[in-house]
């Protein structure tokens, strides 16, 4: 019966997806934004559709992964890698100085309001990452994927999550009061960089000979099946490496880009994402608590304060790496704009935190704020930004 | 990091159910066999990679369900309706008749090797209920969904699962050590007719034309997802009313596949379930403990000859019931081999008999062996008898 249960919570899920992804296209916003308020609409200070406790909260969590995990294989597999490789310094200036600035400023913000220590490291760290999952639904809802400024900031937001890695191993050490060690962070960024290069040079190598022997079996769904199986291995892979998950599924997706079968499995992929990907963006919209937005309480209002420091920090910071790369030819206003919305990274963080004490509950929630808000702001801006030089070659 | 563990076990999976799989075709059997043996391999018996206990056990048997939901979805789809109708009398006669004979049989050779009572009931029980999902993926394998003899065995194996269910509900009562009651048991297939027969009727009358304002929406994957949404929620109130989430599912694909853009959906939920319906046919074959093949041990032994009596009962039995619809023309032996496998509904019976003790080990483990030489015989014996007139007019 606990089944049944979670299926009809699923139903609901992807049922309020796509009408409040509906509703959002129709005043002109990505749909990506109508999937995170059907969230908080769904969530546990919502309607509490979205089981937030138990074995029910760990379903979603996991169904989430799959979610996003598709999307990023799906991604990679669109990627163009020698596309990418051009922009690759520029992804990388960007995402140094997209890291550098917000984490910078939030740090001595939190410094000058009289928090040393732990906890203004904490509130940098939250915001440091760019989503790249709902930064690349809002382009590929656009149809921008293909444009140079997409490129780098998909590279950016990649590289930028393996940036967030480190971070992340640091304040994870802050988090149960060790020390952190430039070893460690040295280490865990190696790792991260490692896994990426190590993998689609391996992979690129010896995957297209497999799959032409995969072609060649008889067995339905074959091909969509290994593939699924093949991104689903790479990211438990790097995640036991002790990076990313979505890590190994976008290299998964670069790595099968380069078969001779890579138009047979995007268009068999691309289903399968279809039904998994809003599960996360709803799960992400959930965890937002709705009370945080009534400004009737005293806490609120304070909440909502730091909130707007934070999230003009969290904006400027992102909007001024666009600056970083000036010897590439690119829209810089663009890809400052597309690295600003905040999301899966940051709201980790910002659990990290409140778990273990460092953040009380009124920064917390004025972390989910900012994230929010950020990631509210940026599709809308993109979107307007975008709408008078459509698309681009791909 | 537990979910990289679920993934990589995901992965395997997927990989072993596709290779042997394509074994099992290269031998000329159907593909649902090797699914099947890669099961027994990775189970809790072989090399543990299934997980069996725990949240990944759980984790698993929802992927399962949701596999064998959208297979049932996927065949709703695929059915024509009209033409099931046709064969509706005949379907019901030998669904009765495959539940009457091996039930009474198995409840007569309980009784006479001496244990009378609750025990004879649950072996009986164990022996009624054909799998639906294998039958099937081998008559899909076999391309022969469209002949008249398929029609009558996927009808008669949902009539059996309804029957099955007012048997589960019988020896639930009976594991409880209650009574159990004329009316219980009409309630219960009461419940379950009545739904399949409001739903389909109800969502034939006003589904398509809220599909035909759901293909106006602009966002992307919307029919896909929300039929998926649909297939999950009908699935969920099915079993909230008391009956089957498959019944559910199968009403649902039978409903959808009335609307006009049932091509659309069919074609775009097969990747969706080519990807989850193997991780129920693994899952399936990891619960049978490879240990119990061994003639070595004397209770291994004892085992063997309760399960080899089963076998021909469950055969024998299953096997008559071909020949219950004598009005109806159509190949008797092919319907009566079609109805042979059990799967789900009588691994059901067997886990709810040894939990409540009613069934000892060596019973519960024969029970199992006659499940699955039920399962591994019919195919081979399906695909030679259709060689010869392979398809149909679907």
């Amino acid at each position: 019966m606990e089944v049944a249960g979670f299926f009809l919570a699923l139903a609901a899920i992807l049922t309020a997806a796509k009408l409040l992804g509906e509703i959002a296209e129709r005043m002109g916003q990505p749909a990506v934004l109508g999937e995170l308020v059907a969230g908080a609409l769904l969530g546990g200070a919502g309607l509490g559709v979205v089981p937030s406790t138990g074995s029910g909260a760990e379903l979603i969590h996991v169904m989430a992964e799959l979610g996003v995990l598709l999307l990023l294989f799906e991604i990679g597999l669109e990627t163009d890698l020698k596309a990418m490789f051009r922009v690759g310094p520029a992804a990388l200036a960007v995402a140094v100085v997209g890291v550098a600035i917000p984490f910078g400023l939030g740090y001595l913000y939190w410094v000058a309001d009289g928090h040393p220590g732990p906890a203004a490291i904490f509130v940098g760290a939250t915001l440091t990452a760019t989503s790249v999952g709902i930064t690349a639904r809002v382009l590929s809802d656009l149809g921008a994927l293909g444009t140079p400024e997409a490129r780098v900031i998909i590279g950016a937001a990649v590289i930028d999550d393996v940036l967030g890695l480190v971070i992340l191993s640091v304040v994870s050490v802050l988090a149960t009061g060790g020390a952190v060690t430039a070893f460690g962070v040295a280490r865990t960024l190696a790792v991260a960089v490692g896994f990426l290069v190590v993998a689609v040079l391996v992979g690129r190598y010896a995957v297209p000979g497999l799959f032409n022997l995969v072609v060649r079996m008889r067995v339905r769904s074959v091909l969509l099946v290994l593939a699924v199986a093949f991104a689903l291995g790479l990211s438990a892979a790097a995640a036991e490496a002790g990076s990313a998950l979505i890590l190994g599924a976008f290299a998964a997706g670069l790595i099968l880009s380069g078969t001779n079968q890579f138009d047979t499995i995007e268009r068999e992929v691309r289903p399968v994402a279809a039904v998994f990907t809003p599960i996360f963006f709803v799960s992400v919209g959930s965890s937002l608590d709705l009370r945080l937005l009534d400004p009737a309480t005293p806490a609120a209002r304070e909440t909502l304060l730091i909130a707007l420091v934070l999230t003009l920090i969290g904006i400027f910071g992102k909007m001024a790496a666009g600056w970083a790369a000036p010897w590439q030819p690119m829209r810089r206003l663009v890809v400052g704009v597309g690295m600003v919305p905040r999301g899966e990274v940051g709201l980790i963080f910002a659990d990290i935190g409140r778990r273990s004490g460092i953040l009380n509950d009124e920064v917390f929630g004025a972390v989910l704020l900012m994230i929010m808000a950020t990631t509210f702001v940026a599709p809308p801006a993109l979107k307007s930004l975008l709408r008078p030089r459509p698309g681009g070659a791909a």
